[in-house]
C-alpha cells in the first residue's frame, strides 16, 4: 500500500535489516528561500540517500513531508520533478507524505535494506587502516561562498561549482561496493574535520590527515589559495562524499570495487592509536586550522 | 543501532509488514505557538501513533525531526518529557532524529509491525456493515472553540475539554483488537464527515449516519446545542478516535474485544450500495450540514 491509507505497509525481505534516515531542510538555514525548486527537490532527497550510502544500504522507500507557505502549483511541480527524477534513478518508491501550511521546510525519511551483519558503522576503524574519501572536497562550500560574494570563481568553473552546491550526488553505488571492504564509513555533510572526528571517537583512535593528499577540484585550485582550499575542504559542509577506512590488506579489492562503479577516491591519511582526534600534517609538520565545523545554526 | 550513526538499523520480524506514518505539526497552523511544550511533545507522537492504531499495527520505533527558532533547553526538556512518556507507555524506541534551526515545527515518523495480510484498510467495507466510532466526538474542536473564545464551557468540564484538545490518546489497543474483526478503519483527524468519506470512496459505497447515535460527551451536551454538537463532531478535527466498519455477524466478537481493552464504542450508521458519499439522517429524514471538513490550511 502506498500513500492514501493511514500508513504505508512495507515488506522487508527476510535476513535483511531496515536502514532508516530522516533529515529536515529549513528555508533560510539549509537553503536560500529563492533556491531553484527543482534543485531543492533533488537535494532534499540526495542528502538523505547519502546517509544510506554511508551505511552501504540499498535504497527502497521514501516519505516526504512538505511544509509550504502557500499552495504554489508551479513550485510544487518543479520541486517534484527534481525529487522524483532522483527517486526513479535509484528505484526508490514514495510510500507516504504529508503537506502542511507553514514556513517552507522539507522533511524526508528514506528507508533502505541491508543484508544482516553488513552495515558500515562509524565504530569499526582499525589501527593502521588507510583513510579515504570519494570525489573532491570543499566544492559545495566554494559554491556557497561564491553565492555570498566572498569568493570569485572563474567563468569556466561556475557551472561545475553551482552543480556541486545544488546537485549533490549521493554515493549509493560506492557505499554498496564498500560493504565488504571498508571497516568504517560516513558521509561528509558537515566538513571532513568534524565528520572524521565522529569515526575517531566511535572507533577509539586518532586520525592523521596529510593536507597535500586532500583532493581539490580544478575549480577550487583556480579560485583560491591552497590554504583556503584545505580550509573549505576540512570545514565546509554539504559535500556528501563518503569518508571511509580500509585495511592495507584490502587495498587491491578497494581499487577494483570502486573502479567498477566509476568512482574516484583518494587516500588522505591513516588511523593510529591515541586519543581520539583528527591531526593535520603539512609536509610532515602539525598544521592548525582556524574554524572547526559547519554549523547548521549559522545562517547561510 | 540507534541515533548516532548515519542511519538507524531496524530488525523487522519475519512474516510481518512494516507500517510507516509521517506527520508534520507546524506552529500557528496545527498548534498555538505558546502551547505547553509537554502537551505538544505528547500530541506530536500521539497523532502519529493514531495512524498506526487505525491500521491495527504494533508500534515499535519513532524518529523525531525538531525545528526550533533557538536552543531553549527548558522548552526542549519539557517537550521531551511529554514525547517520551507516551513513547515509553507503548514501548516505542527512538531510532533517529534531527534538530535544526528555523520556524518551530515537528515531524514525527512512527514505524510499527503487522502480521502479513492483517492491516486495516479503508477499502474493505462491505454493504450492510455497521459503522462504529470509539469514544466521543467533537471534544477537541470544542476545546479549540473555547480557546478562541467562541464557546463558553462550564467550569466543571474545562479540564476534560482541555485534555481532549491537548492530550489526545491514540487508540492503539482498540486498533490491535479490531485487526480480525473490522473490515475497514481510519482515525478521525479531520472530522467524521470528511474522514468517513475516504472509506466510502475507497470501498465504493455510501454511508448512512444517524445523528442521534453520534456519541457526544457530557461536556459537549452542557456547552452547546445538539445541532452545534453534531456540527463539531462531524466537521471538527483532532479527535483521534477510530471510525471502523464491522459486519453484523461479528457484532458479538466486537463487543467482547473492545470490552476487553476497556474502550467505549458506538454504532452510528451503516454502509449501503450507492454513490460513495456520507448521508446524514435525523429522525429518518435527510439532514444538511453547513461546513464540510477541518482544513489544515485554515489558521487556528
Amino acid at each position: 500500500m502506498g500513500p492514501g491509507d493511514d500508513c504505508a505497509l512495507l515488506q522487508v525481505p527476510p535476513n535483511t535489516l531496515l536502514a532508516v534516515s530522516t533529515d529536515t531542510l529549513v528555508s533560510g538555514v539549509h537553503f536560500f528561500a529563492d533556491m531553484d525548486p527543482t534543485a531543492l527537490g533533488h537535494k532534499a532527497l540526495a542528502v538523505n540517500l547519502s546517509d544510506l550510502a554511508a551505511m552501504g544500504a540499498d535504497p527502497c522507500w521514501v516519505s516526504l513531508a512538505l511544509t509550504l507557505p502557500e499552495v504554489d502549483e508551479e513550485w510544487i511541480k518543479q520541486f517534484c520533478a527534481g525529487f522524483f527524477e532522483l527517486a526513479e534513478y535509484y528505484n526508490v518508491a514514495l510510500v507516504g507524505g504529508d503537506m502542511t501550511k507553514g514556513p517552507l521546510s522539507i522533511t524526508v525519511s528514506v528507508k533502505g535494506t541491508l543484508p544482516e551483519g553488513k552495515g558500515l558503522k562509524r565504530s569499526g576503524a582499525q589501527v593502521g587502516d588507510g583513510i579515504y574519501v570519494t570525489g573532491t572536497l570543499g566544492d559545495a562550500a566554494l559554491g556557497l561562498q561564491k553565492v555570498l560574494g566572498n569568493i570569485t570563481v572563474p567563468e569556466a568553473h561556475k557551472a561545475f561549482v553551482r552543480n556541486k552546491f545544488e546537485h549533490p550526488h549521493p554515493r549509493i553505488l560506492a557505499g554498496q561496493a564498500l560493504r565488504d571492504i571498508a571497516t568504517s564509513a560516513l558521509d561528509l555533510s558537515d566538513g571532513l574535520m568534524g565528520d572524521l572526528a565522529h569515526i575517531t571517537r566511535a572507533s577509539g583512535m586518532r586520525a592523521q590527515i596529510e593536507l597535500e593528499q586532500i583532493p581539490l577540484s580544478a575549480a577550487m585550485q583556480d579560485s583560491v589559495s591552497k590554504e583556503q582550499g584545505w580550509e573549505l575542504a576540512l570545514t565546509g559542509g554539504d559535500d556528501y562524499e563518503l569518508c571511509f577506512t580500509v585495511p592495507e590488506l584490502h587495498r587491491g579489492q578497494l581499487e577494483m570495487a570502486l573502479a567498477h562503479c566509476g568512482v574516484k577516491f583518494t587516500r588522505i591519511g591513516r588511523m593510529f592509536t591515541g586519543i581520539p582526534d583528527v591531526e593535520l600534517l603539512l609536509e610532515g609538520h602539525p598544521y592548525q586550522l582556524q574554524s572547526q565545523s559547519w554549523d547548521h545554526f549559522r545562517q547561510p
